[in-house]
Parts: structure tokens; sequence; C-alpha cells
């Protein structure tokens, strides 16, 4: 197996100078400065990708356009999903060395977006450059979707899916997103949550009272307070009606792929400056909550007078912003109807219930043959993955995994728990980016078996 | 009777000059701009009581000074509370003559402070000078003490109580605040709620975390929520352990004077623009609980993301800011502690309370004689006083009432129910005023008796 491993070292320079062009253009889709720029980052992954061998296109849509690739024949067909678009830079002053100026130094490279996504977009197309070099064109259908909104929260995405279903159909589909865990070992996620992002909404008097009057008058925060005691009981469980109903119980394989986890709770209390997680859960059953359950998170409350000091009112409104992640078959749209209701049935029809976002949840059989080539095709670079059955956070990933109906799992880490995504100074270590290059050839050459 | 309404239509002119000279003068004690426009202010009204017959004295405090002034001798003594600053005019635009170029339109003076309290404060010295006019020096010990800070919280009012309580013994003392309701009957308040205003904190992550961490990590805001549910039942009840053990209970009197308020509960819920009072009260129970029964308010709460749209995070704080109405018998000091006690004997030692402002609750019996002499008097000039027990709101009165041990009843309404107290276009119907000169005139010569 070390005539890939001795290719890539002998191509190192280039491969590496190849990533840096393109990790030089500004392509923040949050930004409107610069469209021309940005259309010609799109423009130069298409030509890269036909340089591969792929016949590869630039695609419009609402907003910045999708650059779509397919290249081998076959019975079996498989999707890689990535992005070319990057976060804004800022805080400027925070890096060390010009963000889109990418520099190593110590044998990491930094600079915006190379860890989320052009390092994993790169590694993907010189993966198949040396795939067909090594064994001619793929024997199986390589699809690529390599999309321009992902920062900006691919708000025409899902428009793009529906109108292009047809042509994405697969038998499996690689995500970006994952990575290296602190001791070098590789994550593999086959899931994402779901997410219902609500705002309880109560009214009391049509302004602020005195609270000579807080006897009397309607109180807007006692009202919430109210209802949210009813989602959540003393003990701090979820007990909005029908919810757990809703969901998928987790398989056999799912329970045993957490006991695999390489858990370190005292690091991730550390790290957060807590004595202990939520209700005093532990080992197992913390992770299990943490990947496998829904949660019920309140992410903002507001009544009131909240500035310095006593102010005696009795507030005019309330709201509170709570979001659910939610597991396989908690559809977001089903469980707003199910806490309309449940808050119907216990009197809080005053309450208003917003649907601010919702998003379906993903799951893939962590036994599905896509998950196993993931692990084994780590196992042929010499790493030995760890598999998450889901994550505790959500994505697009349903677009495919659920609404296509294609098995899809996030492998592929150039990036580790280090790279400082989304912040300034992001980085890659250049062993990792040329492992994980090595890793997408053997994951093609297993596939193509 | 009618020579004294003779004597006052004469000089009215003259009364009411006296009075828009004292208006004129900008005595806002929040401002620091004109010291020394302030105390001319305080020695204005010094003069005057002088001028009335009075031994007046400018006494120093902390801040700014009290105005102290006692007249006449007997076994009796009668003590009189006002202020001479007012609240700040702003805004100034919606004002729609000068706030300190006092104007009279349709029978009607405008003016900062004529309702709050000039026109109360001038009234009563305006009475001495009658009452001494007709009947000489009055037979009983009669005391003005007029502070200079009562818009800014009375700080430094407590402690003058305090090193003068000597001097300050009465066997009544007539306080400023009273209101006249819609139908122009005067309003005699027998005493003021308690106060205690906390804080409650609670901690999470020592910073904001993404919200897939929902489930594992300790949330603030949920925190809060379990505490504040132990304080009120489903129902809206306050469960907070030993509260109502505190409260001295209502006697017959009080029960039978709330029996008598003309309350008008579908203007006061018009008023507030809501369609029923909280736990869907009504009648005499409603006027029970605003008047008779302690408050739990959420004057404020906040935590996490508060801006528009969805952000996902686990907050890293919250707190909800409670004031506490009391009734007689439960102390602040008491009920702060009750409620550390109530947290923690239920796990929620974690809750900080922060115990931000307390009052004490005044409360002299309905049947006491001051009282019977309030109501005595106004019926001395045609109108049926109504008697509350207490108001909803809290005040300083405990200096006296609870401190001192002075009966004490808030009485003598220059001011209506829509005078603008502390808005634009503060005012008071002139015939109020001249018809309360009289009023304090008839308690003088019922006192006297």
């Amino acid at each position: 197996m070390k005539d890939l491993e001795d290719r890539i070292e002998r191509a190192k320079d280039g491969l590496l100078e190849e990533l840096r062009d393109f990790l030089r253009m500004p392509s923040v889709s949050a930004s409107s400065e610069d469209p021309e720029g940005f259309r010609a980052c799109a423009e130069w992954v298409r030509e890269k990708l036909e340089a591969a061998g792929a016949q590869a296109e630039i695609m419009e849509t609402a907003g910045h356009p999708v650059v779509y690739a397919e290249v081998g024949s076959g019975e079996k067909t498989l999707l890689l999903y990535g992005h070319y678009d990057v976060q804004p830079p800022d805080p400027l002053e925070l890096w060390k060395t010009e963000p889109f100026e990418p520099t190593v130094r110590d044998g990491t490279l930094y600079a915006r977006g190379v860890a989320d996504d052009k390092g994993d977009v790169m590694a993907r197309i010189q993966a198949l450059r040396l795939y067909t070099e090594r064994h001619g064109e793929p024997p199986f259908r390589l699809k690529f979707l390599i999309e321009g909104e992902e920062e900006v929260g691919s708000p025409n995405l899902d428009a793009f899916v529906r109108e292009n279903s047809d042509r994405l159909t697969a038998d499996a589909c690689l995500w970006e997103g994952s990575l290296r865990d602190r001791t070098g070992r590789p994550e593999v996620y086959c899931g994402t949550k779901g997410l219902a992002y609500v705002e309880l909404r109560a009214k009391g008097p049509d302004h602020d009272l005195h609270s000579m009057f807080g006897g009397l008058a309607p109180n807007p925060a006692w009202r919430l307070v109210g209802a949210l005691r009813t989602i959540k009981d003393e003990r701090g469980e979820i007990t909005l009606d029908g919810l757990h109903e809703l969901a998928d119980p987790p398989s056999e394989s799912d329970l045993a792929a957490l006991e695999a986890i390489p858990f370190d709770e005292s690091s991730l209390k550390a790290s957060w400056g807590v004595e202990s997680f939520d209700r005093d859960l532990t080992g197992v059953d913390a992770l299990r909550e943490y990947l496998l359950a829904p949660t019920a998170n309140i992410a903002g409350i507001q009544s009131g007078y909240t500035g310095e000091g006593s102010k005696t009112i009795v507030p005019s409104e309330a709201f509170v912003k709570l979001d659910f992640r939610l597991v396989s078959g908690q559809s977001p749209d089903a469980v707003v109807k199910l806490l309309r209701e449940h808050l119907d049935r216990r009197g809080f029809t005053d309450v208003e219930v917003v649907d601010l976002h919702g998003v379906e949840a993903a799951k893939t059989p962590v036994d599905s043959p896509v998950v196993e080539q993931a692990v084994a095709a780590w196992d042929d670079v010499g790493r030995e993955a760890v598999v998450y059955p889901t994550i505790g956070g959500s994505g697009p990933t349903a677009l495919f995994a659920t609404g296509l109906g294609i098995p899809t799992v996030m492998t592929g880490a150039v990036a580790n728990i280090d790279s400082r995504i989304h912040s300034p100074n992001e980085s890659v270590r250049l062993d990792d980016y040329f492992e994980t290059l090595a890793y997408f050839v053997r994951f093609f050459e297993r596939f193509g078996r």
C-alpha cells in the first residue's frame, strides 16, 4: 500500500501549491463586495474538476452558483458534498498572518477556509486525480456537488436539490464537516439531529404597569414560566406530549457505537467550567442524551426591565426562544404542531408559538455499507475511526439523507478539534491533509470494488 | 360653615399667585445643575412657614435639605409630611406650556410639581395661615417635615428620621400622595405595602455554548424556571415557604372598607388592555388581592440570545428580577431570608439571591382616630371619602408609621387620577385645590377639638 503514500510524498509541493491557490481566493459568501471574484473561485473549482477528468459545470441558483461535476461509470453512484465559500475573516487583527495568504508554520497551514471546507474539497479533487492516474476512470459514477452558500445557511440548496433530484441520485454520499479528535483519531458521523426553533410569546397589559398592580395584572413572564414548566418536569426531563413517541428508537448498533466512543467527560466539563452535566448525567447515559435524545433548550428569554438595579413594573410582553434538537422520526413541523396542541390542552391558548426555523434530522444506520467503507478506508491509511451514530448538531444533510434517501456519512477529516473553524487562525496540519487525501483515494478504491 | 369657603373665594387670586411662585422654582432633585436655585426653593418654603406663624428652619442632610417647622402647643401633635422637590420635566417637547411657567387653562393649573407635591405643601401652609386667622395659634402641636429628595427615593430620610426621632414624635401624621377618583371622590389611604426586590441569578457554562450540547450542558435559564416554579404553583398562587404565615391577617374593618370601595373593574381592565385579571380574579376578591395580599412579581428576566431570529446557544447566565409587595408583618429582610431557605430546601443552593432593595410595609388601622378625622373633615367640605386600608404601592411611610409608631394616613387630594403625575402636562383642577385647602383647615379644626 505504500506506493500511494510515496506518490503523494513526491507530489506534495505541487499539491500544496494548488491548495494554496484555492485558499487565496476570498470567496466569502456573506459579503457582496466582489461578485466577480466569487464567481472566479467557482470557475477555478470547475476547471480543476475538468482537469481531473470530470465533466463539470456551473449551475445557477437564486444565490451563489453550485459547481457540479460527474465522472466515471458503473452501477453504483457516490455523491460528494462540499462547499467553496468561506466565513468572513473578521476580526482581522487576531490573525497572525493574512487570512487569504496561506502560510505554513510548524507543519500547519493557516488560512481562512482551509479546515472548512476548501481543504476537504481540494483533497477530494486531488484524490480523484491520483485515483485516475493509478486506476483510470472510476468504475462507478462519482458526482461532486460543491455549493457556494453553506456559510450563510444554504438558503438555496433545498430548491436546488428538489429541482435536480433526478441528477443527484446516489447510493451513498460523503458529507463535509468531520474532525480528528485530540488523540488524532478521525471521527465518522452517521447523522445529524433535526431542529425546531420556536419563539413562545406571551402578552400582559398593553403597556408596562407599576408593580403595585402585581397581584392583579396578568404577568406575561409568569405566563411563560407556567408554559415552560409543562415542557420540562422538576427533574429536567422533557414532558412535551407525544415528542418521545415520535422518535425512532436507537438501534442496537447505535447503542454499541456509543459504547465504543472514547468520551472524555472531565475535559468536556472543564472546557465549559461546570462541575457536572445537566441532570447529573454521566458516562454512556450522558453520551446517549447528547447524541441520541431530543433536547428542549432555552436559547434566550426576555421580559420587562433587565437593566441595573430595581425597576418595579409588570411587563407588557415576554418571549422565550426554544430550540428543540430532534432525532430521526421527529420532524420539526410535527414537533411545532405537538407543542401548539400541548399548550392548548393546558389552557395556554394565549401563548403564541412562532415557528422560526426547522431542519429535519438525518440518520444513516451505523451498519450501512457506506459507514463500513468509511471506517475501512481509515483502516487502510492506518487510522482507527470513531463512529458517531449522530452528532448533537443539525445541518442540511437531511436534504440528501432523508429527502433523497441517500445513506450519508460525514467523513474525511482534514480538520482537527483545534482547527479554529470560523475563527481567526483557522488551520489544518499538513500531515492530516495528505493523509486525508490518501484516505479519499482508498475510499474510491473500496467503493469501486 | 360657608364663611371659610367665602374667605377662600375672596383670597383666590393671591393664593393662586403664591402657589404659582412656588411652582416657578425648578426644584428638580435628580438634577445637580442649579444647587443654589434648589436651596432657594427650600428657603422660600421656610419663609412661607415663618410667615404663617411657625418656627421654621433648614435642616441639613447628606443630600438636599429638609425644611422643618413647628407651630402651636397643646397635648396632641400632628405631623405633616410633604416634599418640595419635583420630577425632571422631560420630555419637554410634550408640554403644551412651559413646565415651570404655571398656566391656567379651563380651570386647570398646569406645571411640574403642582400635583406632586407642591400643591399639597402650599395648601397646607395656606391652611395654617387661614386657620390662624380664624382661630389663633393651633391648640395642638403642628409639625411640618418637607423634604427635598422624595423624587429620588428619599435616600437620606431614614437617617434623618432616626437622628431626629425625638423631635418627630406625633399622635398622627398626614402623608402626601392621595388622589381623587374619576367621580371626584377623595381617597384616603391607611397604609402602603412593603417591598422586597431581589434578583435571582443562575450560572451555566462559563461561556455560551453551541446548542448541540443542549441535552448535556446545564442551562441557567431552565434552572431559573425550575426555581420560579417553586415560588408560584400552576394556578399562580404564591408558594414561598412561610410567606403567608408572616402576614398580619386583615382586620374585620379592613375587609369592610374593601367592600365599600367603588371598584370599576372594567375601566381598569380596559386601561390595561386586558380581558381579565390574573387568575381570573373579580370583585372584592380582586381588590383584596390588590390591596391586602403580598405579590411575587417578575419585573424582568433575561438570558441568552434575545435578538431577531434564531441563534442556537446554551446561555452562560440567567437572571430574574422579582419584586415582592408585602403586607404588614412581612418584613423584607425576613422575606429575603425565607426565599434563600426556600430555594436551599429544594436544592437550588446554586441560585444566587441578590437583595436589591427593601421597604417596610406600613399599616394604620382603618378605625384609627386619624382616619376618622380625615374622613370627617372631607364630610365637612361636602365630600364622601373612599377609605383604602392600604394601597398596592410602597413608600417611606413606614419610617413614621412603623419606625416611629405614628398613625399615618395619606389624605388631602389636590391631585386627581388624570393629574399626570411624573408626566408632561402635570395638572390640578383649581376647584380641587381650593377645596383641599379648606379641607386642611377643617382637619386642623377637628384635630384641635
